[in-house]
């Protein structure tokens, strides 16, 4: 049995991460922290784990983190990289799933986020956690950089254009929608109930933090810096992530095949038949991405539609999905609820 | 394995026995029918199956229901009652989701389904499919009438007041409110999304169907006929009932004590410690009945809240909760999902 | 032109004021207040009114709040009470649409407050400003207690079945639903998007402050102290109150006959034809309250159904109601929107 | 007073329309048809419409619709081109809210509605009803061909931007979500709450019949073919539209004062200050579009945010609007209501 500890749990991620956990066959949940709700059964505050989890938040100096095989971080950006030395010193494996190790340059990290970065050389160890890219290497790492919820998403729908150098990587657009529940759980007027049920924004378009996490994934895949345009959106979804991408083709193929071929043998990414349109609730609460290619009236655009779950495929079930590579488990141990529709 | 058909499988109960089902694990989908819909896989219809469900629609003479071990019925009231007897006369086990056999006196469900009955000796024959009330008689049946949504609600919140005689069973009161996908996936008006949502309303006042259901239930408990009204209320969840009961105190008692007494044993009961009040999305896609019993400001008044999700402990999962008592399985065997939350 | 000053206009009910009274046309708006927001345009915060309102939020001191006819409190509990002996020594009437004023008696109010009260005289002067029961005293007003939302929706329902004596005044009970917009605009955890969609649950069974306010009320209408149940619920609508009530039948009358004609000179409250149940989104946006009467299978437990929009007739469109009848102005001006349906 | 007809009065377009009309002062209702539900009040089907609009649905025959002054078409596609023709002759001016008499190019028409049309001469003659784009025609127009939901979005979002040449025609995007309401109050399966709501998908990707109407206008406003993507998503609200647009810069200029100088003089069209985002529930229930211009860090694609509610800018107040215009009154009569928010 993996003994895992996660820190900080009284957020959505935590949350999730204990429901997929409470039930992965070769998971015992030793600790989870929180400083300002030590000693509350994590059941109390979330009454949906009655009777299935039995753990109670501990304080950090108590949990015992360095006694367990892994730890998950489901915190606020910049607390991971404080504590990560200590737990890898210790033996302990490490799932951030804030973005304290998604980006490799630190002066573009730093700008993003605000701060001076604790530990630049874990960001230069640190995998991506991204298994349809990265999957030998999350295998083998110690340090795992969770990705962001629309990066999964928009990364997943572009990697096999962009390998294939079919479209022009100069003028690459996303349009993203996310549930509310990608804003946290922390309480802030806009996404109160009354502010954003039947109501639809966009937001930072002038620049999010997602797009230089994205934009480094998609140089990466195009062997060169992308143009690339990122605009998010605040829907009426409790869960749920749609990217609509569009780009331009600048050589012909059968983009139906490449994206099939591409994710044949993934067990979570899933492309649909020519002429679908993925709906979010069809990956609700479940591990997977689907993913739509269209070519309007046979023109020079190109269409993906890619949609996940933010909490699970774009948050703790890939994490669980990392952590299944890192201990050398069948990949899909303990992710394979079926989605809830409706 | 047991052999298991679905007759009716495009509505909302049938899609969520494929979800609940696929992942029993003494359980093998034999066949499931749709004759307007024969030869689609259902994971065209319902995308959250691709890839888990291999089955298509078939029509009924090409299923071979007669070789199943059970046949579920998630159909129309009234077709059950079609086919339920030579299914038991070829020795399969029959669990209706409607309402055919769910009432004993003829009449009155005559009256109520505004059909002739087709086998009132079967009805006669039936077990009303509630564990917590008839579990071993579920065992030894081979006909269930699984019970109704509201039912299983308003019966679970009263059977302990009831049997303890303490309230006056002259005037109890169930004010409940159901998600919209209570009313099924048949497009009618109503439940049209720019209908339903951001709005509340009670309906059928008058009289709704599931009221001589459970007025057959409290009666039972209480030993004499009850005196009950049952409003009901359509609510904008997807999923979820809710049902505030309101009784009379008439003996001093300790209820909640009562409550937790009546439900220790239960696996899929859960009662809140005092002064707590359950939501619908803490048993949102799990088979659990959650319940919280309450005396405003020390009154004569019980106020019980009682809630499950409609379509898992109000309709599929308590049906495969009846299959396995029935087969002698471990009650809680393909149910153990954690709710969905947020 | 009335010249109308509000006092705390960052929530709710201060937006709602200021689109009603907008577009009044005997009302000109002088000064809206918010010490946290002073200098703020009021449109930056509400861009509903951009173009419309031109108002900026203003400190109370600067607000000249004494040159005003009228001065709406749109605050929290305990603030109105401060300032209005000022306002009508200055000769400005003031309407609060708070708790402050609401409850005759100050030790229950103390209790149910937590605070203690600053001025138990202006209490008494008070009036309680349902112009349904209280038309000709609001004329002649300085000071008016605006009701709360709940007591609009349940006091109207039971109004004419108390002035009746038809039923066991003994045994009320009102199951109310609440949109959440009820709650307020202060960011709090139980009322985020991802918290309250597709949820629904009862809160404060064991005692709301509406309860001894409710309470007030129907002692009042059945001249002796009645036995009252409130279960509130917050329910996923932006607006809108739902209240269903029931009480035993201990006379027989037309009961459909008694509310129509109770009402039939009311401008703000329609009573259904029999067999109808009103919906929520039916009185969205205006100051309409809806009612209907039923009586299950002619038995003795009657089923009143009462909507209100939560901020309109349960809060400013009340509120600009009264000022009309204070004012001496035709009682419909500035409030004759129609509902916005769907 | 105008005399009004309008025939098709059970979707939303025609409760919109009565909503609107009802209050407006120079208007007088004369009749509404429904073939199916003649006899009917209109307040039975709509009781938001209760005490205001005292009409009942009367057959075509008896409607008197060619003693009206001007007729809505609020109808499916293909119905008001039966009719025009013998109302026109008669002296009423037409006002059609489907899309008989919007795209020019017959064959193109014939084509993406799939019937032949049956009065190409009228569509000739008719004006699109867009008063940003043809104020002085619509004017003395007697058949007014009311734009759609989308087309209305996105041609005042790229309006200036195709008039200013400054951006590459050759490949504009649109990113459109609409609210539920926008498909219509008949019942079909995907609109269902428990299918649309908590939800979110793309569709139609492949051809929307607003694709050809949108570039029927951006062509005009370009002088030019352009090239021109279109991916409308529903989304779970009921009214709304939020068009994402996305075009590259050839040409550097002050965006932020193109815009701002397109619409100084319009009075429904709200440009925001440079940096905000608008969101669809600041125009609910209003004729309002609010556009928002971003440059996402200086980059060389132009981001143009654009939303109206779909049912009033969209559909009946625009047609109120053109209304006004044909008859000489001031546009905003009848269209000053407040947005409502929350």
């Amino acid at each position: 049995m993996i003994k895992v500890g996660i820190v900080g749990g009284t957020g959505y991620t935590g949350v999730e991460l204990l429901r997929l956990l409470a039930r992965h066959p070769q998971v015992e949940l030793k600790a989870i922290t929180s400083r300002k709700e030590a000693g509350m059964p994590v059941a109390e505050m979330f009454p949906n784990l009655r009777g299935r989890v039995k753990l109670a938040f501990s304080t950090p100096e108590e949990a015992g983190l360095e006694q367990c095989d892994v730890v998950f971080f489901a915190t606020p950006n910049g607390v991971a990289m404080q504590q990560t030395r200590a737990l890898l010193d210790a033996g302990v494996k490490v799932i951030d799933l804030a973005a304290d190790f998604r980006i490799k340059d630190i002066a573009v990290w730093e700008k993003w986020y605000k701060m001076e970065h604790a530990c630049p050389d874990l960001v230069a160890e640190a995998v991506y956690g991204l298994p349809e890219l990265n999957r030998d290497k999350i295998r083998g790492a110690r340090l795992i950089a969770n990705p962001g919820c629309y990066p999964t998403a928009v990364q997943l729908g572009f990697l096999p254009l962009l390998e294939s150098g079919a479209v022009d990587a100069g003028f690459l657009v996303a349009d993203a929608k996310s549930g509310v529940s990608g804003a946290g759980r922390k309480p802030e007027t806009h996404i109160l109930f009354a502010e954003a049920a039947d109501n639809f924004k966009a937001y930072a378009v002038g620049g999010h933090r997602h797009w230089p996490e994205i934009k480094q994934g998609l140089d990466g895949f195009a062997g060169k810096p992308v143009g690339f345009t990122f605009v998010p959106h605040l829907t009426p979804l409790i869960r749920g992530i749609h990217a609509t991408l569009y780009a331009r083709i600048t050589r012909e193929m059968d983009f139906q095949a490449l994206f099939e071929k591409r994710y044949a043998e993934e067990p979570f990414v899933d492309v649909l038949p020519a002429g679908r349109h993925p709906d979010t609730r069809s990956v609700r609460a479940a591990n997977t991405c689907r993913i739509a290619v269209h070519r309007p009236q046979g023109g020079d655009t190109l269409v993906v539609l890619s949609v996940i779950d933010n909490l699970v495929k774009g948050a703790a079930g890939q994490a669980v999905q990392n952590m299944n590579l890192m201990f050398g488990l069948d990949e899909q141990m303990g992710l394979m609820q079926l989605p809830v529709l409706p």
